[in-house]
């Protein structure tokens, strides 16, 4: 049993912060996440995509915030069990909670803060009989990295931006690139649309619409799909299969804790500190809503420093706790380091 | 007559980083601070004091946290009125604001939004005859530059870390340091206390306690104090009075203006969008106050987001907005500029 003063479910921006506030209040954190490293929708889907509304960075990439995010807080030691989905809460009574995931680990908190992000991000997937036989077998929802389809034939499906663009890209580094949507209209920024035409006439996207995918072939990995345009079905060889119908949240077993449920997300009281239904389970990040809810990783950093000050009343009942800033006080952390401004500087404001 | 979409009191972290959300919006701001240059409190006290608690910034120099804000907003343009106080505001027919500075600018906005930090900062000052008559003439409140005390005689009284830490430190600096306090105890850190009694016995401190200061005397500039110990008066030569009695906060004009003021701060709602009682004008950062507010920086930057969306509405009324993320949509300065990611970078998140 993994035992912690708060327990934190989801390992994105929001959580890793959380460890930061919580640390500055002599409190631990654990974090769980199904994805098998930290830094949420930051690492695992656009790692190099750069982000402009943190506030003091006029651009980052959301791996580079993951990076500093864990540097920040890495003194106060939390802990991760990665790679696990929080499946059942169960309270004790002592008010506490014991949180299992999908592989049996077990972990007693006395405080619970969700950060799951957007649920766990869920790919919409096409209704296509065995496609989940061919994940990682050829067929993916995300391109993580473009190499992955050097030199190969790649058909995408899709009439969206995503598509589109990456149907555009991957011009430059497959073998082949068909492009398939059941639409003749494309949902996609203009000048994207038009480039694709262009490509198009060039023979370098093979563009089929409107039509479908239908039938996936292969025996160990995939092979060769099966396109049905205008009622008439053609095979067609490719080494990767890639539908890009975007992401859809999805709160996963969470949804099953009895928290009150508001459009996909976890109801919150954001008059005081973020608190779910249940007292001791709060939701931070864009996982939660309340009235003028915004899901920009900023409001998840002010969310979880509110939420930590309710972490320390709830654990050091009675006990007052008097804000004090790092900048005066240094930062110790739980590994014995001290971090703190010259002192002169630091004095000068007092 | 100066006009904008949303007027700014104070321009330090908080009302900087509204420039750069406002102007997401297509809102123009523009900020009026009574001090000569952006920043507020970072740059105006403590710019080379570093900040641990600013997320994503393991450290940051409050200095640097300045210039990385007026850069995220500057393709916005924001307007400046500095070295100006606002004085009154005059709600007008038509719903919006008309304020005025004591230098007589004014300003017209349907919108206003008092980021004013802690008030302005004001030192604390002893209640010793002239002393007004003395400031810039060898009587400071804060210690901006230490370089300026090179070989010169310094007076400082006080009893806490402020007075503590610059009297160890100027004695490296300075030719002769006094160090003046009304108790024998003083309030700062007991390493620094020690620290102070070691270089008394050294003779580098000239430690006169319990005394006080009680009279000023120098024709163009300051050139000796009165010390009254034990009812004795001695004077003591000197080219620096520094009075460390910390600074207290204080609103200013503002606490005029009609908002509902609890304990030297502006009441908000904030469970909505910090709004003050006065429909249009908002309080975010410092300055205001609500249920579980925690007088953070990071905080300033979560309510200016959701402020924005409100001066939206009142702005645009009827219009919905739709949020987009910077990430995805890319930021359109309004001085023509585009940031946007790499297409096939952004696209892949969708």
């Amino acid at each position: 049993m993994i035992k912690t003063d708060i327990l934190i479910i989801g390992a994105g921006p929001t959580g890793l912060f959380t460890v930061f506030e919580a640390g500055l209040l002599k409190l631990k954190c654990h974090l769980i996440d199904a994805l098998p490293q930290a830094g949420g929708q930051c690492s695992e889907i656009y790692p190099k995509k750069p982000i402009y509304d943190i506030p003091g960075f006029p651009e980052i990439l959301a791996g580079d915030l993951t990076k500093n995010l864990l540097e920040q807080g890495k003194q106060f030691e939390p802990g991760f069990t990665l790679g696990e989905r929080a499946e059942t809460i169960e309270k004790q009574e002592d008010g506490s909670f014991i949180v299992t995931t999908n592989k049996g680990t077990q972990h007693h908190a006395p405080v619970v803060a969700i950060a799951g992000g957007l649920g766990s991000f869920e790919p919409r997937k096409p209704a296509i009989e065995g496609i989940a036989d061919y994940e990682d077998k050829g067929v993916e929802y995300i391109i993580k990295d473009p190499e992955v389809y050097r030199d190969k034939k790649v058909v995408i499906s899709g009439g969206g931006d995503s598509a589109l663009d990456w149907s555009i890209f991957l011009t430059d580094v497959a073998s082949e690139v068909t492009l398939i949507h059941r639409r003749n209209e494309f949902r996609g920024a203009l000048d994207s649309v038009e480039k694709v035409r262009e490509l198009t006439l060039l023979n370098k996207i093979n563009l089929i619409t409107p039509a479908e995918v239908k039938e996936l072939h292969g025996d160990e990995k995939i092979e060769a799909v099966t396109v049905v345009k205008d009622g008439e079905a053609t095979k067609i060889e490719t080494d990767h299969f890639i539908p890009l119908f975007g992401l859809s949240p999805k709160l996963g077993p969470i949804a099953n804790w009895g928290l009150e449920i508001e459009k996909n997300a976890i109801k919150v009281d954001n008059s005081l500190n973020y608190q779910t239904n249940i007292p001791g389970i709060f939701a931070i990040g864009d996982v939660n809503t309340y009235p003028e809810k915004l899901k920009l990783i900023l409001c998840g950093f002010h969310e979880a420093t509110l939420m930590c000050q309710a972490a320390y009343r709830i654990i050091n009942p009675g006990k007052k706790y008097v804000l004090k800033y790092t900048t005066v006080s240094g930062i110790d952390g739980f590994d014995g380091t001290r971090k703190e401004a010259p002192k002169a500087v630091v004095q000068a404001i007092n």
